[in-house]
């Protein structure tokens, strides 16, 4: 039960020393989601023993070069080692242009399919689910058409306490209903009191209704868990709403908050313009990245989020952070 | 005066651990030649403090995504840092619709214009020149159309012997033949002899016409340097001739000789055909690359093509390999 987020690029635009551009590898319980591909991502990623056959979905964010130019040496590789699998590219419209020109010059042989899901809502909507895991992409405020993604476990069905399920007698009907995170209504005149320890029941007579609370009676077995990528952005009002209460947030942090001026020349963000977004929407932890190549040293990107958003990770090539299953009865 | 190769990848097709496909730059006397262009390429470069700046001609050798994928990335960073100078890129004919895909998605507000020399001949040519440098291609025998390069400093012009000047008083027009590599010829009854110390001439008066023999009378004031690309190719009867006396030879060597059906199934050569290639063509040395990513120990490529040629060298990443420029008068 995993939820792991590997870091195979920290750049942005222009190559900087030992940096490679955008790309990231979020494992959910063993399945890949490939989320931007910036040049290098297949070395970085059989660097980090990340294998090439359990992406089954790439996000790609946008076509600007940073965060595509290492699809086409993946696509081929995954061809090459016989791939058959079906596979699923979440892109804006225009990828369908870069998607033709690499299957006609380059995809002869190949033996799987790729399907391209266009990007092109006006907020968040979801655009793949299974049956513990969804994915929704929402648009971010970029140069060019630039989407972001949440990726998440499902709400898991309720437990319900087995003391509850003796004591009232709950019928199938209402541990089902328990289950789906509603309360228990019995109507008034029924049999709404507690089991007895003779195996009598309390009959209350009475013309309320007996509710049986699921905050009381049930609990969830686990905490989901939730990713969202944002990159690349400028700040917006409506970002922090789209991406509360995530366990995880990666939030690009081009420049520093001196160079504020090229972040709104380029729609980009600042380290505490992220870090704001990560406080607002009262996520668990922030990752930033995508860092100008003018800073060969990145502690000062650190240093301006946290001191607003204490729970900040500076991103890093080879970087992999794990979120814990955070299982019932939950510490806070 | 520098003839320096620098060695960006070493790998096939296939991502290999620590390895980056085909990429290779050539610095002769200050100008840049990249050769080859794999995924990755970019950041190699900024690796090895190579300037993208005093790239002015790539040469592609083929369209197969291991010798091609890092060039988008890389002609964007070249837009973005501001360049203006002419490019050339020498590649076949297929590389027309790369480039023409790459402009119409990434090339907006690139500054430099891009010329594709168009790679079509059955044997060496000359494909450009500067003063003092040249280079040719060739075509090689892979899968598909494919073509390998040499690059070379150009024949200096002769230098006489100051006491031959003064011993036979040699005109400037004599001078400038035995400049251009010719003998010095006078018909017989002319001023033949070198002069007396009295200053004085002997008159021959013969019917024999002297010769004065360049090779004595003249030297170049150093050896040309001279640099073969031969990637990817299976071994065919000419490329020996073609590459004959090169000073560094560059052949891949996909596969040891145990896989030499493996070679010729793919259009590839083994160690030993490279090496028999070097041996062949009479070069001073071989550099070794294009390892298939079965094997992550390369020493038995460098094991079985030493043992025919011995001045072998394994092309791994990062190495540079600098040809020294050797003045006369020659040790051999």
């Amino acid at each position: 039960m995993n939820f792991d987020l590997s870091i195979l690029g920290t750049a942005s635009a222009l190559p900087a020393m030992n940096r490679y551009p955008s790309a990231q590898v979020l494992d959910v319980r063993g399945r890949l989601f490939l989320i931007d591909c910036g040049e290098g991502a297949q070395m970085q990623m059989r660097r980090m023993s990340i294998p090439y056959a359990r992406i089954d979905n790439i996000c790609i964010s946008h076509i600007h070069g940073d965060h595509l130019f290492g699809l086409f040496g993946l696509l081929s590789t995954m061809s090459m080692l016989g791939r058959t699998a079906h596979l699923n590219i979440f892109a804006p419209a225009a990828f369908s242009k870069v998607l033709k020109f690499y299957l006609s010059m380059f995809g002869e042989g190949s033996g799987f399919e790729i399907e391209h899901h266009v990007l092109a809502m006006k907020s968040p909507e979801k655009v793949w689910e299974s049956k513990s895991v969804e994915m929704l992409a929402f648009p971010l405020d970029h140069r060019i058409e630039t989407y972001g993604f949440i990726i998440r476990e499902k709400m898991p069905a309720f437990n319900v306490h087995k003391e509850y399920i003796s004591r009232y007698g709950l019928t199938l009907a209402e541990i089902a209903a328990l289950k789906r995170g509603e309360d228990v209504v019995r109507p008034a005149g029924e049999d709404t009191g507690p089991s007895l320890a003779n195996g009598f029941r309390h009959f209350s007579g009475t013309s309320e209704p007996l509710v049986i609370p699921n905050s009381e009676a049930a609990y969830i077995p686990y905490r989901p868990r939730s990713y969202a990528y944002c990159s690349d952005t400028a700040p917006f009002p409506e970002l922090h709403e789209w991406v509360r209460g995530v366990t995880l947030l990666y939030h690009e942090s081009t420049f520093p908050d001196a160079l504020s001026d090229m972040a709104v020349k380029t729609h980009h963000s600042t380290a505490r313009q992220a870090a704001e977004c990560a406080r607002d929407a009262g996520v668990s932890r922030l990752v930033i990245g995508h860092y100008s190549s003018r800073f060969s040293d990145t502690r000062i990107f650190l240093k301006e989020a946290s001191s607003v958003f204490p729970d900040t990770i500076l991103a890093a090539e080879g970087l992999k952070i794990s979120v814990p299953l955070e299982k019932w009865p939950f510490s806070k």
